[in-house]
């Protein structure tokens, strides 16, 4: 579970997201129905999330300006950009969604999963390509709002170029490291236990973590040593983030998780339990592995048996040895932040163990 | 042929895209190798163009600052916002050719159709969804791409959150009207003129021409009034160019325009031809039209049947009515601009001229 301290900011974000959404819808019903339609879907959709990064705005913010706090204009501003963040996440899964064929998403049918019902009802012969099209255009539209969004923000003149440019570079290497694991996944390609924590970085842990808790510090000014701090926790949590997911994926009950055990392999995700099981496994197994790997007809028992292997003492040693270097980055970074707010540390430490204990 | 004027515009622009994606290519190559060749990929494909609405950004900033003219920093902001202009432009078309299964653009494969052909030679089965996926990604690698350079522009403070909820806000719009042009296209459904006119007005008109007019003026720093002006000089002739590009698409010469003569037809596409050929035939000839429009087996016979009914004089009638309105609305908005700057009016009638006269 998030740390408590987020339930009041995610009771700020909420109505935000609502507010903002609202009002697109009218503004959108200029173009056509299909606008506040798009507009009343990318707001469901974000409301179904757990506004994680959008609370991590508020959290950075607060680190990096405990006086400020009491502030109210300068937290309106805060709760906008948390709100933004939820919007550029909603586009990146509609995205998402399109390129993994994945049909539901956060319990419901995905964005293009549901235009695609809707083609199909109004008699398209070709439903699943507009569904496709229409899911493009969903994201694109999400992006868009989520840039309207911080241009009205309120963010200090002098700031927002810094968070626009934080925003849009850290979203391109989000974009770049989608196309590699898209070009990974299902493919026989082979890539390192390094290559595949660079992809996380960036694909992740940067844009999850670092980047709303950057976007918190540049709202509050904060000075480049505080800000290059939350930066690296941001990068050693997200990347416990994703690996936490990759276990839950393998190990995880189906119930909490929401996704069928073993889809990652069926699919060929690469993996860092991938990567880990390829380069502990003694040649004769590998080759087994790698006819698991990426075959969507892999079996219960080819499933059981990757779980085995990847339960080993060898692949478990190699895994926890990054994850053990990770926490003690993430810990040394909260132990440095400068004395004083006491909450907020506590809820930094609070992200820490989500990260690693996490069941859905 | 686009006025002389904007040669030397085009001429600052094309270093400045060069300059911007070198940069970004140096900057994505920390994340894998795939983002410095998306990055030259949207570099090449944005190269290509006539680069049209980077251009308008130049002019609208000329008319409203005649005196700033001189003042050279704020003009190399105007040119990094007319490469921002292009690559927003390439994101949308790198999508568009996903959902219109367009294999060709500027003369060269579409961006999803390259990565279609990377992934089959990389020997992947699916290759077809691999590219649609790499064309997704890279389409939003684009946006991102541009926003970043909005905020790097050098846009002064004040100015900059003006003219990035502009851009965010008719994007948006762009999108929707976007879903609208896909859910008509294909299918039975019928549009009036009215409606096909208002799509344009914001997939189009609004986008191609308001837009890049209203930055330059934003950066100018220029009155309600003048804007004003400025945006619905864009809105005429948006709408302009627009239904030039439907008569090109049925009367057009193919080695010209590119693009097979009565696609449109055989698409389905709801143009401003199809709604009025409909609203102005007599009921014995609207069964046979509307089992030719959307058909993507009509033959060259049913194709000159569409020519010629839509070349009948009630047909142009109609047409004409609402281009001659166009013309007219424009011509008053050029009238109107204050006095002085006569290069910058000449340049607008050249695009006036432009948008009705223009063979591809």
């Amino acid at each position: 579970m998030l740390p408590a301290y987020f339930d009041p900011i995610r009771g700020r974000i909420v109505p935000e997201l609502q507010r903002f959404l609202e009002a697109k819808k009218k503004d959108l019903s200029r173009v056509n129905p299909m606008g506040p339609d798009a507009a009343q879907r990318l707001l469901d959709f974000s409301l179904r999330g757990k506004m994680m990064r959008g609370c991590l705005v508020h959290l950075g913010w607060s680190i990096c300006s405990p006086v400020a706090r009491a502030r109210l204009e300068r937290e309106s501003a805060v709760t906008a950009v948390g709100a933004a963040m939820e919007l550029f996440q909603s586009g990146l899964l509609v995205h998402d969604d399109i390129m993994d064929k994945d049909p539901v998403r956060r319990g419901r049918p995905s964005v293009f999963q549901q235009y695609r019902e809707v083609a199909g009802r109004e008699g398209r012969a070709d439903s699943p390509h507009v569904g496709h099209a229409l899911g493009i255009c969903a994201g694109d539209v999400a992006y868009f709002m989520a840039f309207e969004l911080l241009a009205r923000a309120g963010i200090p003149p002098g700031e927002l170029s810094n968070l626009l440019e934080l925003c849009a570079r850290e979203l391109s290497a989000v974009g770049v490291a989608q196309m590699q694991d898209v070009m990974w996944g299902g493919g026989s390609s082979s890539a390192s236990e390094e290559d595949i924590l660079r992809m996380y970085t960036y694909k992740t842990g940067r844009y999850s973590f670092s980047l709303p808790l950057l976007a918190g510090a540049i709202i509050a000014g904060a000075a480049a040593d505080l800000k290059a701090r939350l930066e690296g926790f941001g990068e050693s949590v997200g990347l416990l983030f994703q690996i936490r997911d990759d276990e839950l994926g393998l190990f995880g009950a189906e119930a909490e998780t929401g996704k069928p055990v073993g889809s990652d392999v069926r699919e060929g995700k690469k993996t860092i339990i991938f990567a880990s099981l390829m380069a502990a496994a003694p040649p004769a197994e590998r080759g087994r592995l790698g006819g698991i790997f990426g075959n969507p007809r892999a079996s219960a028992v080819d499933i059981e048996y990757v779980r085995s292997a990847a339960a080993s003492p060898d692949v478990r040693r190699r895994i926890d040895a990054v994850t053990e270097g990770l926490v003690r980055k993430a810990r040394a970074a909260i132990d440095g932040l400068p004395s004083g707010a006491e909450q907020d540390r506590a809820a930094m430490a609070g992200i820490l163990d989500f990260t690693t204990t996490r069941r859905h």
